[in-house]
C-alpha cells in the first residue's frame, strides 16, 4: 500500500460549495496573492499577485497609448478646498478619506512622538484626481487648440472604507484614472465611450472575463458625472462585479475647476471632461471568475508564469540527466512568445516531495505544468498538465514546443468560453415580481450568496424601484445595457411602460 | 531681407553661465518636463517628463529581475509607533514627513469642511518603508529556507522637505526601493553592492551620466544603516549630485522589527538586511548632465523619442508628396530598435513655421532631428540634425535606416565621453586646506556655483573635519570611492595619516 497520505479531494478548504467568501480568501492565501498588512483596511501585495497587476498595468498600458493617452503624474495630495469644488463630488469622498493634519513629529512630554507641524490647510490623500487634476488642466487649457488632452495615471488612491476585502474593498488600492478633456460634448462622449470598449476588450479577451456593458443608473453614477459607463462581469458565486467604469463628466468639473478655451471663433467656453479607471479590483474578479476548488487559474495572457517544468528523477545521475534535458527544453520555450510577450517557464527544482510540487503550482494557477522524467526522455515527450481542465497528456517535445502559443491560446479560450457558458447559465428574462424574488431568494438560508444571478427586466426608469430592490432583494440594477435591443416592456415592479431591459444582480 | 526674427543666441535664457538655477528650471519648462503644483513641493510630472521615467522605470526594472528580484508592493502609510522603533530612523524621518491624523471630513458649523473620525493612531505616509516591509517580513521569514528575500517597490514617497525643487527634492517624489533579506552579513554585502553596481551602470551605460562609487561617511549614512554605498555624479556647475544609494542595514532593522530565521543548526538568529533606491531626481541629474543653452539633451536610450521628422513644403501639393515620403521613411525607421526598445519617430506636420518647430524639438532633447523637402525627396536623401553637437548632415535614405541605431549609439556615447572628460577636467587632487579654500571659493561674488569642482584628498576620518569643511568652505565628503587604490597620505586639513582620498565637493 502506498505510504503517501491520502490526496486530498481539493486543495482549498473551504470549497466554494461550502464557503464562498472563506474560499475567496483562502485561493488568494494559497497562491501567495496577497495578506492584510498591519495597516488597518490596506494590503500588501506579495510578488505572485503583484506579477499579475504588472501584466495588466503593461497590456492596459499599450493600449491606452495605442489610443493616443500619454502618461503623466500628478500629486498624491489634494487641498481640502479642492474637494468642496464640486458638491456631488464632496458629497461622495469626504466620508472616506485620510487627511494629513500636520507635517512632522516631534516627542512629547512622555517621549512618545506627536503630531506637530500643523498644516494651514488640510490635505487630503487623493480618492480619485479629478480635482486636483482640473485645477492643473484649467491652466493649461487656453485654446481650442491645446485640445483634447489625453492623459492616464497610474497611481495609489486611499478611500476609507470600513469593511475592507483583499484586492475587492481596501482602504488604499492602484489604479490607473484617465482623464482627458475636449472641445465639444460629442468628442468627449466619443472618447468616454472608446475607454469603456478598451476595458471591456481587456475584460475578455485578456483577463478571459465575459463583462456586459452599460449605463449607471443616477442613483449609481460616479459623484460628479453626467453618465457613468460601466463593465459588469458575474463572479461564480453569480453576484456582480463593476470592473471597470468611464464617466462622461460633462462640463461640471471644467465649470468648478475653470477649465476654459477660446474655441476657433474667438468665444470662451467650458471644456467637456471625461475620466476612466480600473483597479487592483480587476485581479479579485480574475480570481471570482475562473479559480476552483484547487486554487487559482491564471488566464494565460496575465499569468505571472506560462508553465512550470518539473524535473522528475530518484539519484543524483538521474537528476543530473533529466535536469540537463530540462534547462535545453526550457530554453527553447522561452525563445517563443504568447501575444508579444515572452514566455516565462521556470525549472521547480526544489527539494520537495513531487505531489507538493504539483499542488504547490495548481494552486498557484500555473496554466502549463510539464513533467520530465528519464521515461519521458526516453521517449522524447514531456507530461502536459493543463490548469484550467486537468487534462494530461505525454506531448512529443518538438510538437510542445512548436505548439506552445498555441496550447496557451487554447486555454485563453476555454477559460472565456466556460465564463461566458456560466454567465449564460445563470442569466434569466424575469417579467414578474414574484419570479424575481424567487429568482434571488438564498436557495439555502445559510448560504445568501446561492440564488438567481443576472435578471434582464424592464424598470420604469425610478429611483423609488431602485430603493424597493435594494431593501426587499438586496438588488441592484448593475447597468443599462449599450448592446441590448430595446424592447417595449413593464416594470418588474410597478407594471409602468419600459423601453429596454436592464441587469439587475447582487454585488460586490 | 528676411522678415524672421533675429535668431536669439540661444532657446534657454538665462544661459548657464548666467544664472546656472535659473537655466535649470527654465530648461525644464522649455522642455516641458514638470512644473508645481498648487500643492505645497508637489510637482506635477508631465507626459515629456514621465515618458522618461518610463524608460527609466524599465531599464532599471530589467535590471532588477536581471538580478534576481521580484516587485511587491506594501502600504503607503505606516502607523507612528513604527518609526521609533529604530532611534536613528526616527530621528532622520520625524521631522519631515506628512502626518494622517483624521479619516473624513464633515461640514462645520459655518459649513466649510473640518476633519473628522480622528484615528486612533496617527499614520505617517511613508518617507521609506524599512520598517513597514520590515514588520511584514518578520511574518515570513522563519527559516533558513525562506531567505534571500529580495523584492523591489515602485512607489510614491514624501518628505516634508522646506526648500524643493522639481526634480532634485520634492515633498512628494516617485522612486523604487529595494528591501532584501539574508542570513549572513556577507550574502547582505555583497547585494548591497551588486545593487550599487547595477546603479553606477545604469547611470553610465543608459543615463551617459558618468558616476563615482563610494561608501558615505558615518555622518552622510543613511538613518539606522551601517553602511551606505552611493553613486555621485557631477553637474555642469561642478556641484556633486547623489544619484543612488544601496544600504546594508546590519541587523539594526531586522532587530527593531524581529526579523528572525533559524539556522541550518536550529539556532534563532537575526537576518541582515538592505535596502536601495533610486528616484525621479535622476531625471535631474540627467537634465544637469546634459542639457546645454539650448535646452534639454536626452540620452537616446531614455529619449522619450529617439527622432522627429519635420516635413519641409511649399503648397498643398507638395505636401503631400513630402507627408507620403515622410510616412514610409516613419515605418521604416519604427521597424528597427535601439538596444531592444523598437524606435519612436513621430511626423511633426503642425502648422507651425519650420524654424519654431524646429527649435520645439531642439528644446525637447530630441535626438536626431530629420527634415524631408522635395530636394532632399529628388535627391534621395533627409538632413539629419544631432542634438548633442548639432552636426547636420544630408543622409542618404537607405543609409540612414540602416543605420539608425548606429547613429544612436554614437550620440550616447558622446554624451558619456563629454561628460567624462567634463568630470575629469573639474576634478582635482588637491593636498593644502590653503588650496583647497581657493579651489572651493566662489570664482565670482555673486556666483556661488562658479568653484573648482570635485577635490580628491586625505583624510583623517573624524566627524570635526568634515564639519570644519562644512562650515568653512560649504563642502561635504561626498564619498570613499571603492575603486580608488589605498595611498598613504597626510589629511588635508589637520595633516594627520589617512589611508585612502575621498570625494570632496558642494553638493545638491
Amino acid at each position: 500500500m502506498s505510504q503517501q497520505p491520502a490526496k486530498p479531494k481539493t486543495a482549498i478548504t473551504p470549497t466554494r460549495a461550502e464557503d464562498y467568501p472563506e474560499w475567496y480568501l483562502q485561493v488568494i492565501k494559497a497562491a501567495d496573492l496577497a495578506e492584510n498588512s498591519p495597516v488597518r483596511g490596506c494590503m500588501v501585495i506579495k510578488p505572485w499577485g503583484y506579477a499579475l497587476w504588472e501584466n495588466i498595468q503593461r497590456d492596459l498600458d499599450a493600449k491606452f497609448k495605442a489610443t493616443g493617452h500619454v502618461n503623466a503624474y500628478f500629486p498624491l495630495f489634494i487641498p481640502m478646498s479642492y474637494l468642496q469644488k464640486e458638491a456631488q463630488h464632496v458629497e461622495g469622498f469626504a466620508k472616506e478619506c485620510a487627511v494629513v493634519t500636520h507635517s512632522r513629529l516631534e516627542a512629547g512630554p512622555d517621549g512618545k512622538l506627536v503630531p506637530a507641524g500643523p498644516l494651514e490647510e488640510p490635505l487630503i490623500v487623493r480618492p480619485t484626481s479629478e480635482t486636483i487634476i482640473g485645477e492643473t488642466y484649467s491652466k493649461w487649457v487656453q485654446s481650442y487648440r491645446d485640445l483634447p488632452i489625453l492623459i492616464n495615471q497610474w497611481a495609489n488612491v486611499v478611500r476609507w472604507e470600513m469593511r475592507t476585502r483583499l484586492f475587492l474593498r481596501t482602504a488604499e488600492f492602484l489604479w490607473q484614472e484617465g482623464h482627458t478633456v475636449h472641445a465639444t460634448e460629442k468628442e468627449a462622449m466619443e472618447e468616454t465611450v472608446r475607454m469603456l470598449e478598451v476595458y471591456a476588450d481587456f475584460a475578455e479577451n485578456h483577463m478571459a472575463m465575459p463583462v456586459i456593458k452599460g449605463t449607471k443608473t443616477s442613483g449609481e453614477r460616479f459623484p460628479g458625472a453626467v453618465e457613468t459607463f460601466c463593465i459588469e462581469a458575474m463572479m461564480q458565486d453569480r453576484k456582480a462585479l463593476q470592473a471597470g467604469t468611464s464617466h462622461y463628466l460633462g462640463q461640471n468639473f471644467s465649470k468648478s475647476c475653470n477649465i476654459r478655451f477660446q474655441d476657433e471663433g474667438g468665444t470662451l467656453q467650458y471644456a467637456h471632461t471625461t475620466s476612466w479607471g480600473v483597479s487592483t479590483r480587476l485581479i479579485g474578479g480574475m480570481i471570482m471568475t475562473h479559480a476552483d476548488d484547487d486554487g487559482l487559474i491564471a488566464p494565460p495572457r496575465l499569468a505571472p508564469q506560462h508553465a512550470v517544468i518539473i524535473p522528475i528523477y530518484k539519484d543524483d545521475a538521474g537528476r543530473a540527466e533529466v535536469l540537463a534535458y530540462c534547462k535545453t527544453l526550457q530554453q527553447e520555450l522561452v525563445a517563443k512568445s504568447f501575444h508579444g510577450r515572452p514566455l516565462t517557464v521556470t525549472i521547480d527544482d526544489r527539494d520537495l516531495r513531487g505531489g507538493e510540487k504539483m499542488w504547490g503550482w495548481i494552486k498557484k494557477g500555473v496554466p502549463l505544468r510539464i513533467e520530465v522524467g528519464p521515461r519521458d526522455i526516453a521517449a522524447g515527450v514531456a507530461m502536459v498538465a493543463r490548469r484550467d481542465n486537468g487534462e494530461k497528456a505525454a506531448v512529443p517535445r518538438a510538437e510542445l514546443v512548436a505548439g506552445i502559443a498555441e496550447r496557451l491560446q487554447a486555454i485563453q479560450d476555454n477559460l472565456l468560453a466556460r465564463a461566458r457558458a456560466f454567465q449564460a447559465a445563470h442569466t434569466k428574462t424575469i417579467d414578474t415580481f414574484e419570479e424575481l424574488k424567487a429568482y434571488f431568494a438564498p436557495k439555502n438560508s445559510e448560504r445568501p450568496e446561492i440564488h438567481g444571478g443576472f435578471a434582464l427586466c424592464h424598470w420604469n426608469g425610478s429611483a423609488e424601484v431602485e430603493k424597493r430592490l435594494k431593501e426587499e432583494l438586496k438588488v441592484t440594477i448593475r447597468c443599462i445595457p449599450i448592446d441590448a435591443p430595446a424592447e417595449a416592456g413593464k416594470c418588474v415592479v410597478t407594471g409602468e411602460p419600459s423601453a429596454r431591459r436592464v441587469v439587475m444582480a447582487k454585488a460586490y
